[in-house]
């Protein structure tokens, strides 16, 4: 096993170097636990609050770690990326941070708030015609131009690397546990996570995802990677479909993948909102989804959860009080 | 200043011990920090986490202490309060963890979710009119049929001895805070709080609360306790009024008080969870509402906020995602 994983594209060692390496510009976040969850589930939860990492999300980490290993001649031409989610903002503030500039291609339906939160980091937005060919275009125009390098939010060895850091750091603080759970979209988060945890004999990984977006599902029992889809669910962060690097990650390390339906992602929702008072999006309550709903065997287990990220609007409720 | 501290109902020694006696049973509380909310303050501001205190509101610290204090002829009585909030929740589950027995004397009209709470911990409920009198009358039937003690959610030294514990936690995290802001409603914690910060030089207390439940302002402006008004704001566990013990305190003390739109309310909220990702309830968001409208001066100054609670109600928001 751990002859096979030295053969990966991204290591245990890349993820201990990669937790070195942006330790100084990245929260280490806090594990949180809760009685009636643990009641409620049967087995006892660590939950990782990657809502309260930098830009609200873990995806801080991979891009930190990207932009910090380019060479000072990349680093001076800058970085780009074509997003208008968590990895644009994380993107955006690790570039500064490191002294780069960063350049994110967005849709011109991105939400005004997402687009006005990546411009308050610092990056300079571009705007191209909602199309996954058009942000592809808009990104190669901006690489053509101006040099910068394109940090792609989950298809690059180095992000994998950086969110795996957020597993290393909850083994740290838990490190018997017999399962570890994380959401999985792109799958950079899940490829990290299921390399950090080859740290600890006997912890599992297992992926969550809804079942109206479930390619990686498809993909991993298929064999064969799914590569269009057309998402259903309220788990925003999660419609894209399983990166090519992801899929021969989590095909080589057997990963298993459960879904969820997205009333089970509310109930979740609801339940860490109420129980722990952490404001978490939908996309990052899928694990404890599949332990409410008893979609996967927990009980009596030690079983950690990463709570992905905490960026979700909650300004129509605040006005509406 | 300190002699004239030690003449009062509750003093610095009262808080220390209770923070002794109720360790076993509540959560030593995290104090968390925001970049953003620093910037927009102007001052380094720390905030108390008492929404993630047990039932979720700092009531837990003062329920605990007056039943830990009661002798055991009348913990063999039980106590009863009558509250449809966050006291009736904090002292069903105090009593419970301390082997009393409790009845909450409810109105007819309180939330079901409240009363499920409540009951959830395990108190028997008792539901009245919902008036001021039919709420005390029943009070005083309990009391005369089962013996129960009355434990008030504020006028006990006891349980206003409990709520400085979360001060105290505080300025041991955080030793040299140059104010500490807390909500003041009946008045228990901000008398907690009050004492407690005497405990160190320098350290200035300021009481917050809605304009449109401001007796306690009137009241310690006038020097004459307001004992009636109609409160008009969005802040429900505020609209109580000042109580007379918590009132003799402050008075003696020299505690100021600031009140907050009930607008400026909503930004604080928003931008606490937004920022720090931390569910809290409106009553909580009135010291970062004091420091976002300016309306106390703190720039440059290290500001220790206690966020009360975190009793929301989000089930209308997670359903309509």
């Amino acid at each position: 096993m751990r002859e096979r994983v030295s053969e990966l594209p991204v290591t245990l060692d890349d993820v201990r170097a990669a937790a070195r390496r942006i330790a100084p510009y990245v929260h280490r976040t806090p594990v949180v636990t809760s009685r009636s969850l643990d009641r409620e589930t049967g087995a006892r939860v660590f939950l990782k609050c990657e809502n309260q990492q930098r830009v609200g999300a873990f995806k801080m980490r991979g891009a930190t770690n990207a932009i910090a290993m380019l060479t000072p001649e990349e680093r001076a031409r800058g970085v780009v990326t074509h997003s208008s989610g968590n990895h644009a903002q994380a993107l955006s503030l690790a570039a500064r941070l490191l002294g780069a500039s960063a350049t994110v291609v967005m849709p011109s339906n991105a939400p005004a708030v997402k687009r006005a939160a990546t411009e308050g980091y610092g990056a300079r937005i571009v705007t191209c015609a909602p199309t996954q060919a058009a942000r592809e275009a808009g990104t190669e125009a901006v690489v053509r131009e101006t040099g910068a390098v394109l940090i792609h939010p989950y298809d690059d060895p180095n992000v994998v690397a950086g969110q795996g850091t957020a597993a290393l750091e909850l083994l740290e603080d838990v490190p018997d546990l017999d399962l570890v759970l994380a959401p999985v979209g792109g799958g950079g988060l899940l490829s990290g996570t299921a390399v950090a945890a080859t740290s600890v004999e006997g912890t599992r990984v297992v992926g969550c995802e809804p079942f109206g977006a479930d390619d990686a599902w498809r993909s991993l029992t298929t064999g064969e990677r799914v590569t269009e889809q057309s998402p259903d669910t309220i788990c925003d962060g999660l419609r894209t479909v399983l990166g090519s690097l992801p899929f021969e990650m989590l095909s080589a390390l057997g990963v298993d993948i459960v879904r969820v339906e997205d009333d089970e992602v509310r109930r979740a929702l609801l339940t860490v909102l109420e129980r722990t008072k952490q404001v978490i999006e939908p996309s990052a309550a899928v694990g404890v989804a599949a332990l409410l709903a008893g979609r996967i065997r927990a009980q009596g287990l030690r079983v950690g959860v990463i709570l992905s990220g905490g960026n979700v609007d909650l300004r129509a409720w605040v006005d509406a009080l």
